[in-house]
């Protein structure tokens, strides 16, 4: 018997479950076919922007069926592709920044930080998802999150990337804007799907599956295709 | 248990299904496969003729399960399938017009146009489906369509074109040809499938799926033809 389930035509949720594996699946055919065009050092970020997509669109495919067997969020499903992801594209702002001479370091504080904010707020998501646990858990799980903001932003990520200037400043200030922006989105999804004192959110009729469908192909696709754009204005100077 | 169903002899339907499915497949496989025999700039365009048959491939064979186990037309994935390859379309347009100076904001203007077309399509098809619904909708997702007809046909697209000549003017003239009769096919099965003033055409006996699917077998295929064939041609010159 056929692997398929039938879908309701007003089941928005599963329409961007839908949507987004199979965007996350030609992002990342075209990431892994085009990196081939570049030199070295792009070479490796923009594979890096193709297994981010990559990943997503394995557990994208589960989600999608998970949601149409179950009409239930794949909390789980997300914090696995997070704890994978989030780390990687930390992972990118050190490629990006090396030719500046970032060190290692950058990398394992931006990485620990992005770990803890994700453990913090699975806690709060699936766990302690009663009372307060949310509201604190969140709470927690934001401080981690505005540390690699400042870090990138304002710490010596930032310092490095005036350095550089040119192509890797641009993109890194580019970046910058998808942590603070883009990745903003997540707490608004948290807020929407878990009890709070930001309750009044909820009433909204947002989404929490929703929100981060769209806070995931935003940030994983977009993110990628910045590095990607990077690589062509590095390449065109030259 | 395999993953297999049993087939009529004379479902029409399902066989172009089935070989609407492979024949996207191969299709990906021929495109992704010849575009490293393309300079820089030709190549991204066939990378991208690759994808939209790569995302078609993949729905198809959703759709093709989908139909061999509830023998229902699967309007869902067809707008899942259309929402990323028709914008992919629009960006190929701004890919062949770039060479001539093509600036991002014609790109996004018709990418929005697609979506509106497609959106309101969606309402009228699987929402809004009774009575006047499906009339009204459609028309407004013809009037987008027909913005797009005319910003390549005689918009800023066409100045373009004719500025640039030679394998650009060719290709994206054959392209513009696709977009008014090939696109056309899709507001016909449109009718044939929804209740309106038009309902004469479905007693013509004629099968929306049958003509979904022969649409889209020439749009995404040809299309891709079409693009690869100025650039053999682009190349023959130099
Ligand atoms: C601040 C904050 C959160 C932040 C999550 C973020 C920022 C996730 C980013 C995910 C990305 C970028 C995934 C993609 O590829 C949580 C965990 C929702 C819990 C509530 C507080
Ligand atoms: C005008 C119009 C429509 C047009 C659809 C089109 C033009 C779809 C094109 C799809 C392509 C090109 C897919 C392939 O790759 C709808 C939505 C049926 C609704 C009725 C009015």
């Amino acid at each position: 018997l056929a692997d398929v389930s039938k879908i309701a035509t007003d089941d928005y949720v599963g329409f961007t479950f839908f949507v987004g594996c199979m965007a996350m699946m030609a992002a990342s055919a075209f990431f892994f076919l085009s990196m081939n065009d570049f030199d070295k050092k792009w070479k490796t970020s923009i594979l890096v922007s193709g297994l981010i997509t990559f990943i997503a669109a394995v557990h994208y495919w589960y989600m999608r069926d998970y949601w149409a067997a179950f009409e239930e969020s794949p909390t789980f499903f997300r914090y696995v592709d997070w704890v994978l992801t989030v780390p990687l594209m930390c992972v990118e702002f050190y490629l990006i920044l090396k030719v500046a001479g970032a060190r290692k370091s950058l990398m394992w504080k931006l990485i620990l930080a992005s770990v803890v904010m994700l453990v913090t707020g699975y806690f709060g998501e699936a766990v302690y998802n009663t009372g307060s646990g949310p509201a604190v858990w969140g709470l927690i799980s934001g401080i981690a999150y505005f540390y690699i903001v400042y870090e990138i932003w304002l710490g010596s990520a930032k310092k490095l990337a005036t350095e550089a200037g040119g192509a890797v400043l641009k993109a890194h200030k580019l970046l910058c804007w998808f942590v603070l922006v883009g990745w903003a989105i997540y707490p608004l999804g948290y807020m929407a799907g878990t009890p709070g004192w930001y309750d009044g959110l909820a009433n909204l009729g947002l989404n929490m599956d929703v929100i981060y469908n769209i806070g995931d192909a935003i940030n994983k696709i977009g993110f990628g295709l910045v590095v990607y754009g990077a690589a062509i204005a590095a390449r065109d100077k030259n």
